[in-house]
């Protein structure tokens, strides 16, 4: 069970201006397959499929996994917030019908947002392909659980790089700055986890600031 | 089984003039959730599953959904008319392929328009995704059917009132106008058809002009 | 536009009780790609998007495909007669909750019968896949077209004749049976009309029986 | 953002045994188009898009449903601890794979529970199918949304009586049985909203025990 | 069992300039339902799936179907290498992000080749939608997977000669130069296979210059 | 460029007999998330957008690459095979269709193998999803890529020996036998190739025989 507070997990700038096609590109975050969503679920799923957690020797990764969990709906809220500034004002919407107060989104990326949404966060992805379960790994094995969610941070943490540099926009910079934080911490948490479990060190592999989008070291 | 005609349910002025990114976004009311193929095959199927259908007290119901059924084929083809007179002249298609003649086709909203079909509408929707079974809802609990179909409905209503927010072409408002005449009487249909089957009065919902792109009413 | 009549294409006799799993693989030949939805909707789209159908040497080609896909929609309403009447007294439905009336439908093959219906025929296949608009070809060039058309009724013959194999219920084969008819003469108009556009013999294809589960000649 | 409790939401008893196919069909009170994760997150992406929600007459309605969404996170965790039980000792799952510990399970009906995830919950349906963002309704017209509530708690509501109807197990009762009373609330809670704001009284529609499995009123 | 040649089937000159859109529409022949991906992954699964392979009659069917399907393979190929040639140089990829390297790439038509990957191929469509196993055809029958094997190189050639005739760029063109001339031969091998196999000449259907984008002959 | 030898990898035993069940959790290894389509995919499109191959930095990564990318062809092809050996004789096909010789059919768990195919492998998982491109991850940052092989090929791993664990036939035993061993192989260059770039020792995560079906160390 939760409880759910009225409060966001940062504090997040005004943006520029209505930016529909960057809302769209942020959209990845939310319901990509490394986006939040994904985050969010498969932690929840293994939480709920954690077998025998009760013992000493598993509870410190169940507990592990439960919190970062519900870490990560604060980190949907956060994208959808973002979406929803950057698509505040994109049009006049709520005037007379007759005026065409929606001209020009014909030519936004996701059209879903102004015909589905009144121009508001979807779970769908960057071309508007929705969310799905298949993002959600749970193999019971929990070795293999844990290399899965320490690839998935860093595949989340070179989305949200790309995102980034794609615009300069206070309000996506401020939340990817903030994901790009927690995420990090994820990272070596899964990683920490996976070398008390085996004595790998995985922390060689991504320090850090070292997700870029450079293709070789 | 049925007769089909070879006319369509209204008259459509031109459009101004080609406008594949316009027809892009009325692809939603063709094989959007809300589109006109979901109410086509909403009606459809249920109007097959519906048992009991000869009693005497049953069939003014069935009567009603196998009616609107026959009636958004003709839909169906309104919508097909617009997009493919929006598409029209779109391009010099049919001229010589090494004079480029569907040069600028990259930057449109829907390249199946252009490479999968002649410039002609498909079964797709605003995003081009296509049109699924997944929307067709038949539970064969006729009150449950007919809130779905209310329901269907209005969400319909709040897809087309956008498209006409998002173009002035005459053709597309021509057909929008049609549509919303004849999806508002069939709101009040089943709304009025839950009344008799519960006593329930849908129609303070949603005065047939209210389901508008405003929040709050 | 069409007219609908309360009147299905053959009659259809009782089936030899009700048969769920049957039902399950008969949906192929309703939702699958190969499907009586599919036929209609081919030629339905095919129809909306043909131009200069009022040239004198065009409209014969039309009015094939518009007269075919009427006629489908007929064979979609058998297909879906047919499946209600397997799933029929399938289950104690309607009766007291408490008394388990569903048991023993957890293991029948088509779980959406008996949770999304109220065991009756839904747009899916025979994996319970929903039927999507992806399996509309309609390219614009006429030969093309009517080659898909000629390819789609040979596919949807094989598919038939496995269905009529996988049971001797009276009613699965009465309907195919008529199926098998009807589609036959499709595959010959399709061949005919390719004929006179080009003098291609494509009788020689398909001897009309000769579609049949054996894989070399 | 939420704080999660280590704790779930009703107590649920011990089932008859393992019951893999019962888990399956319980698995669309997960991942089906009416389970716990589109009642959640229609409510979550309502709540996060819902403009105007400091305003003293909005308020109330924001507030309804953020609540009916946190609330909804406690029943997936529901249905996911029902279906986990379902499933164990289902197998001898960890013994010597050389014993073939997994022997009869290629005739379950759900293959994922065994192969993908350690026998337990995956966010799919009752054909395997993936839960979707496509089930996501998010119009930002509050009637439109309030009323696309009262349909799906509605048709939730027809699905899990269909799921009691379907196995007496002591847990699927518990859980559905407590599900039936949260989603009876909700039910009546949107009603009653879409009352205050309109005048419209759905209350007579769907009397709480009434959305059975019958036909007919 | 293959043996991968680090070698391109044809030579393509160097782009115009990177074209993202233009690399956005050519995804339509990888990962398209007629696109390289469909023909390789039929052929092969027909080769696998060719029963009495060994024997004389069947023996140069067989041998037809799997020589095609391992060309294919050269196809995907020579589609990726285009694709990447339009993609490169893009975006300044590689510097300080803070600098908003990606810039303008919000607009671009597929947000994939931005976000998902380092600005390369993907097995995607020209509307990003991925390629799907649903594309494979392999009936078992002989003269039916011929035929599907007809169609599929026809509509191939469709959708290649409208890819050329969106853009003049020197790689699409040499490339789709290429694939016609190659598509070409398989066409005309399918139905020589046919005739042999029936007697029925599809050698007059199209004429190999005539899949054009005219609608009538 | 490939050239493709008419030889599979590995000799298989004859099958105990028909086993169409085997046979549709076996699919699992070839269309699932998890399978040699996807492994075969995902190394093939990462050769295609590798970078900078010719350097001598980078050369053995790309060799690594696209040398296994080769030998996952042969994998799809031994999965193929396996299949379709556990299907043959399954039913009395090729026999006069009056004689019902796909009898019993209705019950298998994939339809498609009886109504799609002649009894043999199709590009799906072990529900009859097919496989998607979706499962290709092509990064275009070396590390990312390779720490995603390494966890597929994990994944893989956990997934056989599943499918091991589901049947003692000698045909699946055989070949699941063959990709454990291959499979092994490539763990180890994976994780060996990201040790030599990074430093990390990834050996002691998964000591080869450990990727098992037990849930904590």
């Amino acid at each position: 069970m939760i409880t759910r507070y009225d409060r966001i997990a940062t504090s997040l700038p005004e943006p520029k201006g209505p930016n529909p096609n960057a809302a769209s590109v942020v959209q990845e975050l939310m319901g990509g397959r490394f986006g939040e969503m994904s985050t969010l679920m498969n932690y929840t799923f293994q939480s709920f499929n954690f077998r025998g957690r009760n013992e000493d020797a598993a509870r410190p990764y169940y507990d592990l996994i439960a919190n970062i969990a519900a870490e990560e709906y604060g980190h949907v809220e956060v994208v959808a917030y973002t979406i929803n500034m950057l698509l505040n004002g994109a049009t006049k919407r709520g005037t007379d019908p007759t005026t065409t107060p929606l001209a020009g989104t014909e030519n936004a990326r996701n059209a879903y947002h102004f015909v589905a949404s009144a121009q508001t966060v979807l779970p769908v992805d960057s071309m508007g392909n929705p969310w799905t379960g298949q993002n959600v790994f749970s193999s019971g094995n929990l070795k293999l659980d844990l290399l899965h969610n320490f690839f998935l941070e860093c595949g989340a943490r070179a989305n949200k790089i790309r995102v980034y540099e794609t615009t300069d926009d206070p309000t996506v910079r401020a939340m990817v700055g903030y994901l790009l934080v927690r995420g990090g911490v994820h990272v070596v948490a899964y990683a920490r986890a996976l070398e008390v479990l085996t004595g790998a060190d995985l922390g060689k592999l991504f320090p850090i600031p070292d997700v870029s989008n450079k293709q070789f070291p």
